[in-house]
Parts: C-alpha cells; structure tokens; sequence
C-alpha cells in the first residue's frame, strides 16, 4: 500500500523567535501540502528569560547544562511561550495545530543521560517514539507542533535537542508514512566553500559523504548533521533536506539520500 | 441514548504549585472512574516568576490585569511549568494526559474583553468551546489538562480565568456526556458559618440559593462562584459540586443542582 506523505520541518530559535520571519514561516509552512509536523527550538528566549531570571547559561560543545532551575526555564520557554505562538499563530491561518510536548500523549519517551562523562543535568536521550499516537492525531488532519522536551515515564521533564526530536520522530513515523525531513539552518544547504552562499550541494550520498568529509569540505558541526540525516535514511526516511527557513517546502538546499 | 460520564475537574494553582498535594491530587485524580479532564490554575507561580523578573503583578477584584510581558509570563507558567508537570505526572501512573491551551486543536475560543470600563489587558472572555473536537480526544481515552489560556483564533494568545475554562467546558459538552464539574477550592464545600469547616451545606437548589443570598449565609466571592453554577446547570451540565482537593471524587462538598 502506498503511504502517505508526511512533511517533518525542524526550525531554530532564531526564526520562531523573531514575530516578522515566524509570521513568513507559517505561511510558507501552511502552503506544504499533505501530513506534516512542526519541531522547533527556542534557545535563545531561553538564554534570555534565565539571564532576566539571573539565572547563569552553561553550554558545552554547544549543548545547554539544564539542572533544575534551567529545566523551569526551558519547559515554561519552549513549551509554553514559543510553542503556544507558534500554534496560535497556525489556527489563525487554518491549520489545526496541536502544541506537544515528549509527555503530552506521551508522544516522546526519554532517558535521562548519564552525568558521565559530563553531566548536561536533565537533559533526555530519546527511547520511544509513541508512532501509533502520532499517527492516529496526523490522520485527524491535526498539525502536531513539538517543542524540544520530552518525559522519562516517571514524572520528570527532560530537555531533549530539537535536531534529535526531529530526527527520531521521523525514524519512528517512517514505517507509516513517506517521511520527508526538513532541517532549516542559516544557510542555503551544505557549502563546498563556506564563505559562498551559492555554492550549495545538491545532494549529497554515503559516498559523497565520506569523500567530503576527507576532503574537508565538510567539517565541524555538519559531520554530525549529516550523520543523524543518513541515520534517518538507513531507517527507511525517504529524504532529509538540509535547507534555509525561506524555503521549507525544500525545493532547493540540500538532499541527503 | 445513554450519554458517557465525563467528569471535569477544576483545581486552583495552590493544589498544583506544591509538589505533595499535586502527587496526591494526581493519584485521587486517577481513581476517578470514567472519562475525565483537569482545568488547572497556577496564577502564584505566575506571580512568583514576575517578582522575579522584576515584573509588577496587578490585580483588580481578584483578577490579574495582563499586559502584554505578563501575558508571556502566564503562557510561560501555565502553558508551560504548571500544565507539563501534571502531564508528566499523569503521565506516570498510566493517564494518557494531554496538555492543551484553547489555542491548541482550536479547543476554546475567546475575544480580548472590552477595555471599559476595566483594561485588563489580554484578557480573554469564552466565545467558543470546540466540542466535536474535545469529544474526539475523549473519546480516545485521553485525558485534556486545560491551562487558564486562550486564543482569539487571530493569532492571540489570552488569559482566562480557569473557573471559567472549566464551566463553559461544561456546558460545550453537556450535550455529548453526562456531565459532573467539581469545583476545588480551600473548603469543604459551601459552609453555612464561614469559621466552621463542618457546617458544609451539602447541597443546594435555585430555591435554597436564592435563601441562603438573603439571609446573608452566602456572600462575596460565593455568590458568582455559584451562580457560574447554577447557569451550567441550566445548559445541561448534570451536576455541580463545590468541594475541597481532597474530595475530588466529589463524595462529600456542596451539590449544586
């Protein structure tokens, strides 16, 4: 049986954040047409409200360490005021969406990570994405909007990546359906020279992708981008776009198959 | 025929806000037989996080006046702090909790109140509760947990008095379920002397209601809060009890009918 097409788009902070490109992001986002979902960021509000809060920001590698007053912060940023923007910022253009978060329906199951070798504090490792409970809210024609936070199955929120929301929740509904992920970042796609915004790739295969990363083409934090984007394709999620947020019905940026 | 038992729960931001009467209320909130859906407060956290961001809490009678940075700080707290903790909590001890604002599916619909003769800024009034869709969720055996929020279903998000989420809730539903609305609030139940906790008045009809206004047993805050009752009663709602977090099965408290 052919499945149907569902549309996975994975926004930053930066975009929801700002009213005028939220306002751009929506409607383009409403024009994609079948299935689709929702997955967005909201760091920068969060690093925000905690220095407001005065409440000190740690990163390392560029991951937040969310101890217990940091996960106050994210679950009240990400789950209630960006996602609750975005979702009304959909139903006022048509779209019935549905705000989630990884505890609401239990959508996403998450274990918290261990503190060794660093402890980023709550922060979730995915288990379980619940496909069956998507899946039954995507065929209701509901839009789900996730913000990045999940629930380890015993009461605690835990702060999960977005890219990692993503990326799992298309894995986990790509049985059931023709998934296309899109990853919207500052660029157009992934740059043979990162000084050239039009020097976009295409696409990009698992042989292109091991000769780019030995030509040093590719480097940095897009090796594990493109990494995750090939985990999702080995299991079985059709395409994953990398592209800009001024074009997520994907036309351009580039293709990992 | 025979309509389903759907029991609604309000509960102020007290019960919820403190970690041990929420786990209690959550386990007794379980044991409620039939479908089931929790309003929630949480206007003392809203304050606290306010106080903290250096942010002025206005009241006028009773009610918050919400400009626009206070309007983020209650979608922060309720939509986002106060709603995930019961989910995930819920979500715990095996209810399929899903956390909703009125923006989120649509669910309830509201327009900013008129600025005369009190501003209280974006401040939502009830214009519509989607019951096609509440019914839908309910009847997949998940369990709404509604915050005190709105939308004017133009891309504004508002706040809402939770007594007032869950009375019209009521009453959008009272003509798919048969319908119970138990109110929490600090007391057993409506009391005929205010300075003794067991001379709750165990149950109370229009005839009794009119009674107890005259003779001044009832007064201040109680005579709207039972008046919302009174008027669900007359859309359909089976019946109203006024009871203590305790007694949320509804067992003891005031029967309104």
């Amino acid at each position: 049986m052919k499945k149907e097409k569902l549309t996975i788009i994975k926004v930053g902070g930066k975009i929801v954040e700002q009213e005028k490109s939220l306002n751009q992001l929506l409607k383009d986002f409403a024009e994609i047409p079948g299935l689709k979902m929702l997955v967005h960021g909201g760091g920068r509000s969060a690093t925000a409200l905690a220095t407001r809060m005065g409440v000190e920001t740690q990163m390392i590698d560029g991951r937040r360490v969310t101890d217990k007053e940091m996960l106050e912060i994210v679950t009240m940023v990400y789950g209630g005021l960006v996602n609750k923007k975005i979702v009304a910022g959909l139903q006022a253009i048509g779209i019935d969406a549905l705000g989630l978060t990884g505890a609401d329906l239990n959508a996403i199951r998450s274990e918290r990570r261990p503190a060794n070798p660093i402890d980023y504090g709550f922060v979730g490792d995915v288990k379980e994405v619940n496909a069956e409970m998507l899946a039954s809210i995507l065929s209701m024609q509901i839009v789900p909007v996730m913000a990045p936070l999940t629930h380890d199955g015993e009461g605690q929120m835990l702060n999960t990546n977005a890219d990692t929301i993503a990326g799992e929740t298309a894995k986990g509904l790509a049985d059931k359906f023709d998934v296309t992920l899109i990853y919207c970042f500052e660029k157009k796609g992934v740059l043979r020279d990162e000084n050239d915004d039009l020097s976009v790739i295409p696409s990009i295969n698992k042989n292109d992708f091991a000769e780019l990363v030995s030509t040093k083409i590719v480097s940095g934090g897009m090796i594990p981008k493109l990494t995750n984007a090939f985990e999702a394709i080995d299991k079985g999620v059709k395409e994953v776009i990398i592209t800009q947020a001024n074009d997520i019905q994907g036309l351009e940026g580039t293709r990992i198959h």
